[in-house]
């Protein structure tokens, strides 16, 4: 039997527990739970199948009674001895996707992000549309190009067109970009015709991870009218290997800001859902913005009960993201596009003036949030490299 | 051993043999190839366990050499005596979902339709967006909410919200509309990264079904800028139960129709891929509007190519659906928004003037297709009712 370290400043302690799909050498895939700088086998520890599986969703779909009994039980467990044989090195294992991603909906939740957007693709009208304020306004992005942290990110290649040039052309996207966001994690779905009621978003949702929703800007403002952003998005959205369950971001609920007008009744929360977490966006390794989520216009809440409205059914493993998370501050800008001001207001990354993403970039979104007991609890991190084009006549 | 009787006028004749998956009374699903009007059992006809499965994925996955093997096997079978184990009634069995779907795709291919659109939605603007002509403009939708022919579709609610009105308001969509397509069903997969050359479509692609569309207008039309179409299409997209393969549709090959300008490269075809296939709407069985896919302007192989240039994967089970088809004729639109232009010029449906669908209606998608031996083939039919919208407080 093994007792497990856990640091006292420690941003994966009791308050956090998240969970993850992880590998040694040699093994197959199974859930794991992140404690300290080790991870705990369910399957062992637990003793219970619906851990050996290369996925949470089988877990997940057991329902909220079974989340809150799992989660004592594994508080208990590694406050105590566990069996070694449970226990490994982070450092030792590979972290997978975890979860079988159902639909993808990505938000557009920020006043500060949906505003400086609406200046820089439409100057010449209003920057929030009329609907924003009514609706989280949201649409479907891709489920399989899901991929987990340390995904190596291809440039992606498609038609752009600047405003100054006749027709589009071919090639690799020059405005290659990152959207930092959080993303929530359906646990039990619902039927087809059902809407979820807003009170039943914390039942339904099992945990949150951060999402990197790359972007490529110059195929996106080409093709995303009338229908939406379409190949500027879909190569490749990354998200975190831990998932942060809600029941550890209690103490992180606060208010949203003031929502005028009053929503429609069915997006009218009696509990508040705003969450105060702290997001870092690293850029090769210098930390050029804080987004603060606790800033974010609609909550999660309010984003599922407004998904699933027209009766649209969920399944366990949908993942809905929130949107670029940017505060009112350009330090507090979650996409290089709002931070460099469209390109034309570099930053400094290490010691160059940068606008966009060039080939070997790294990208690493972090976060925190306030744990149960006084402390922190860390999201982990989602980190990504940009890796050349892979286009014929390359 | 049975000799399956085929009429010689029959649309499911040696020339379709479209898979499906089926269920006996207290049976579990299987796949099943349709022969006039029965379905063989292929689990048993073949002695085949990949066909004893739920859905058609597992035996697309195997790849188009033995997609063209089986359907040797089956054509040589079925001209011949078959088990009596292996062959139902059509009339006997329950018809499901072929596929399970990974990512659904909706392209907005028919230049009748998105100009009509465009005039409808945006009367103070060119019909065309500037990109239409350059690229197959497409989004994601809700793969979730992809059900069979036969399940009913529930009105859905929403926030709607009229020109004349200051805010908008809940409630249940007034314009609840179809969308005629036909859809594609990926059958291998493609890696992330690696863009899937025009070339490959047919290698890669296995088969079309019929697609309905579900669209709540009101819903769409204040939703939709600027992120597109979210919830006034989330909430049902039906398809038929049967997948024609792209091998039995050689014969509707024809050429689209002149793209001007030339697109890009990786758009042009070698080999001509737009298809002579002529769909029928049927509004509580009187036919409305017969769309020609042949009028499409891009080709379903241009939309694969398009989909997967920016380097997205895709997966067996996805689905990539045309758009509404439309030619230049009244006659021939296949959205009602189009045939009654917007509500204001009704049609005729059973005595009355018509123009959205009403609770209870019935709608059914049907089409047919040059065979290989100069008859016809069918796709079947996909066919659903309207039922009452189920909301808080009916």
């Amino acid at each position: 039997m093994t007792t497990i370290d856990i640091p006292d400043d420690s941003l994966f302690g009791l308050d956090n527990l998240p969970y993850g799909v992880f590998s040694t050498p040699g093994g197959e895939r199974r859930v794991g739970v992140r404690v300290g700088d080790h991870v705990v086998d369910l399957a062992v520890a637990l003793d219970d199948e619906v851990f050996a599986r290369p996925a949470l969703n089988a877990f997940m779909a057991q329902g909220h009674a079974r989340w809150v009994e799992v989660r004592e039980r594994v508080t208990e467990l590694v406050s105590g001895d566990v069996p070694d044989a449970a226990v490994h090195a982070v450092a030792d294992v590979t972290l997978h996707l975890p979860f079988e991603v159902g639909d993808y909906v990505d938000f557009y939740a920020s006043e500060h992000h949906a505003s400086n957007l609406g200046r820089l693709f439409r100057p010449d009208s209003e920057p929030l549309m009329p609907n924003w304020k009514h609706l989280p306004v949201g649409y479907h992005g891709r489920g399989g190009t899901v991929v987990v942290s340390g995904t190596d990110v291809v440039r992606p290649c498609g038609q752009r067109k600047a405003p100054d040039e006749a027709a589009p052309t071919f090639g690799e996207s020059r405005r290659l970009d990152i959207e930092a966001e959080l993303g929530f994690v359906v646990g039990t779905g619902s039927e087809l015709g059902s809407p979820v009621p807003i009170e039943e978003f914390a039942e339904r949702v099992f945990g949150a991870v951060l999402v990197n929703d790359w972007s490529a800007r110059d195929i996106q403002s080409w093709e995303y009218v009338p229908l939406g952003p379409f190949l500027g998005k879909s190569f490749a959205t990354s998200v975190s290997p831990w998932v942060v369950p809600l029941l550890a971001l209690q103490k992180a609920r606060v208010a949203t800001p003031p929502q005028d007008p009053t929503p429609l009744p069915y997006l009218r929360e009696n509990a508040p859902w705003g969450l105060d977490i702290e997001l870092a966006v690293e850029w090769n390794g210098e930390v050029v913005s804080r987004p603060p989520y606790r800033e974010m216009y609609w909550s999660p809440a309010q984003m599922l009960a407004h998904l699933t409205v027209n009766g649209a059914s969920t399944r366990t493993g949908d993942l809905y993201a929130s949107g670029t998370i940017s505060g009112p501050e350009r330090d507090q800008r979650g996409a290089f596009i709002e931070l460099t001001w469209g390109g034309k207001e570099p930053v400094r990354v290490g010691g160059e003036e940068r606008t966009f993403l060039q080939d070997g970039d790294e990208v690493a979104l972090t976060a925190t949030a306030p744990g149960a007991s006084g402390g922190r609890i860390s999201f982990g991190e989602v980190r990504n490299r940009i890796v050349p084009a892979n286009h014929p006549g390359r």
